[in-house]
């Protein structure tokens, strides 16, 4: 009874060993080989070099985020190019500038491992309008703090979206679509709270037409990255997972993937519609698997929910006589699911 | 067997008692222990008092349906007005005037019981525009036959359906809203027969941002009520769930719930989606539970279809290993939402 | 073993007789009673009468497609004039010309065994302004080459459809709807290969209302046909499904159907959606069952994909208790819904 009541504060001690929390320690434990964070363009990722000089266990790279830059009607948006400005090192005096300045700030994001973008298309996903004023004359008006309308704003983004894509090409990284967020519902909460504090929800806009000539406009001169489109409301499984076809090559396997259920769908029900929605209209075995959208250190463990979500749904299909009884090939898939194909997607 | 027909006459005769299937005697048989009506404001609910003192067995309540008064173009507005002056016993010759009346309706359909309103949202969820004409001119020009945009009587609704929420908040009672019906789609039918004839269907608009600015303009200062929202189109599962989060608070439990599946969806994968979204994005144990919309005495059965469907879908996490296998625990969320809740819900 | 040889010869021999695998051979291997191809109002039917003429063990009839008649913006619409004018005979100066010219089209292709037609409604479903130019007007305008607006295309495409639907009414013939493909959506390809070559996807814009109009167009003096109508985004399963009930009537039984799941759909899931809608809001018996829209001989093989899907889901429905075991009646359904229902419709 000595005896066990010693192991007893042999294991309380182990557990009061805190360093074994930190969230170094916490990566190390869940296994992780890599991971992103996303980051503004201006970001000088000082602590990604950091890390990288200091813990060789496990690679965090940057994702490249330029939402600020897209949104010419924030009222941020002199700041953020005063940021990009600093991070630069020189002026951005006219839309010229502004996209060196940004392929520059690529360039920096490339060499601290970034091989991925994000971005959040909320409202409406593409608009062009050829007889719109000109990127140069819409940037020089915001720097200016003259008006913009809401809809030049819009051209004004889908051009720069488009040229993101080429430069994502370009370099061989995935561009992030995560489509349909509805932000800052509660005006009470925004109010005392601000921004991204946990009242949005899905918005259910129709998006087919604009999400055609989004990839259409990048594909037309072989300037389509490799993308993962993530939708937030289940009605657009099928729009959006019947439109990658248009646009696949020979680029890479699935280039173009329907993600991950994403934020409000990451849920069992959720991804099983995704999974059957990929199934069903590409090939399941190259899908990149899951992304956890949280941020949060917490949250790996959602990446062991996915998997055996996902064991689940093939041992389904085995059990339905629809996928065949071979576990060896089945095992193939799941790994190249769960861990190769990404890592093949991110070269 | 003399003894045999003898017992088979008795139960003959026992059927042929037809008072037993009087509508208060089914009532009783079907154990219903309260049951809400839906009445018009101007109604002056003589049966609902006369059944409260005739009749201890069950209690029937009224609904406040104040639709007439929401659609200002309707022909028959300043009808619905007259009828109201008629009920009130005052001229109503403003906007305030008609507030004031409304009001007072609400009173007189507290006394006999009332706690739960309900609302038709047909085409659009909600419109306000700042710069429209003020409600008081809007009506003023109602009465006196003058043109109203179709944009004006769109605003004009949504602000008395602030108002109305704002005071169901005050007076505690539970706000009922159905979204999305296609009425009247057989022009034939509805010149031989009428409206509500059995030739409507489910509409399919977008209303994510509708319904969002809807709940925000009464939740901004502390108005929006408990409040129930049904949808009739099954795409609209995941913009309706996910959207309540953002309108919570400690009022009640699930204060803003996703309504039982309703009209042409309250079928058994109708009432299963409908589980599953409010488990997937809420606490399915705070659900209120079924409603049957279609008013008619048999209809009560399908609060029994519903509970099997309830208890299948339980039964079926609790196989699949999702739900603790705990009928204890278990029988209490069976009861609570076919039960409990709604008793709680309407204090 | 010189036996087993030689029968193995045999069987290559057998094999190896192409003649047996020429389409009409495949055809009856695949007991192909009735098939039934797409043709465009000008077409002479040709092979049609030849076939009929040389073949006896199946019938090919042709399907009225009239989809250039409508699309009056289509930059071969004038050509698509002159082929009517060459294959009736005469010229087609006016609108009135143009009816005629379609009425003796149908009547050529009745002769020729047409008992169906077949339309591709994309963009949009319906759309009348009667304050907009007369169909004459539109019709002459094009002719000569003169502007016709978008929308002035949309109120010829609707208002001709509705006459086209009450020819087929008087015909007895079925009137066939596709709704929502999203096609040519890669320029690159559409420029290197043209139009129908895969680059398809699902639209995903809303409807009801349009459709909704649409049918009561067609059914307010009694001029709707009957009408099986295809959706091709699954969101809009419980739209169409519940649509249908407005405005059927005694002249088939469920004279208004939702179609088999189409093109992007028509897999499992998919089979089964649509399945699960019919029986939902309709009589799952009287459906009339799959139709293969791929056009390709090697096709056929989905129909018994679709036998089994049903038949699992029939079988599905027997071990839940949801539908009675009793094989002898249940048989009945799968041959009708699989062989009868679509002959009897056909009448």
């Amino acid at each position: 009874m000595t005896s066990l009541s010693h192991q007893r504060q042999q294991i309380a001690n182990d557990m009061l060993c805190l360093d074994d929390f930190r969230p170094r320690e916490l990566l190390v434990k869940m296994n992780v080989e890599e991971l992103c964070t996303t980051d503004d363009p201006a970001d000088n990722l000082e602590y990604h070099k950091k890390l990288k000089d200091e813990e060789k266990r496990f690679v965090v790279r940057p994702t490249f985020r330029p939402d600020k830059a897209l949104n010419i009607l924030r009222d941020d948006y002199n700041k953020c190019v005063a940021d990009l400005e600093k991070a630069v090192g020189y002026s951005i005096a006219s839309y010229d500038d502004l996209c060196k300045a940004l392929v520059d700030r690529m360039d920096y994001f490339e060499e601290a491992g970034c091989r991925i973008s994000d971005h959040s298309l909320e409202g409406y996903v593409y608009m062009e309008d050829e007889s719109a004023a000109t990127q140069d004359d819409i940037f020089s008006r915001r720097r200016n703090n003259e008006a913009i309308t809401a809809k030049e704003a819009a051209v004004y983004r889908s051009r720069l979206l488009v040229f993101f894509a080429a430069n994502y090409h370009k370099k061989g990284w995935i561009m992030q679509l995560h489509i349909g967020a509805l932000r800052n519902n509660s005006t009470k909460r925004y109010e005392s709270i601000g921004v991204d504090s946990g009242f949005d929800s899905a918005d259910d806009f129709s998006y087919a037409k604009e999400l055609s000539s989004l990839l259409d406009a990048m594909d037309y001169n072989d300037n389509l990255p490799k993308t993962i489109i993530y939708n937030l409301n289940s009605k657009d499984n099928t729009t959006i997972a019947t439109m990658l076809g248009n646009f696949q090559n020979a680029e890479a396997r699935s280039k173009i993937q329907l993600g991950a259920a994403w934020w409000v769908l990451d849920h069992k029900r959720g991804m099983e519609n995704q999974l059957m929605s990929f199934a069903e209209s590409g090939v399941l075995a190259n899908f990149v698997g899951m992304v956890t959208d949280s941020r949060s250190m917490l949250s790996f463990p959602r990446h062991e929910y996915f998997r055996r979500i996902l064991c689940n749904y093939i041992g389904g299909l085995v059990e339905n006589g629809e996928y065949p009884d071979d576990e060896e090939m089945l095992s193939e898939i799941v790994k190249d699911i769960c861990y190769n194909n990404i890592k093949n997607f991110m070269k």
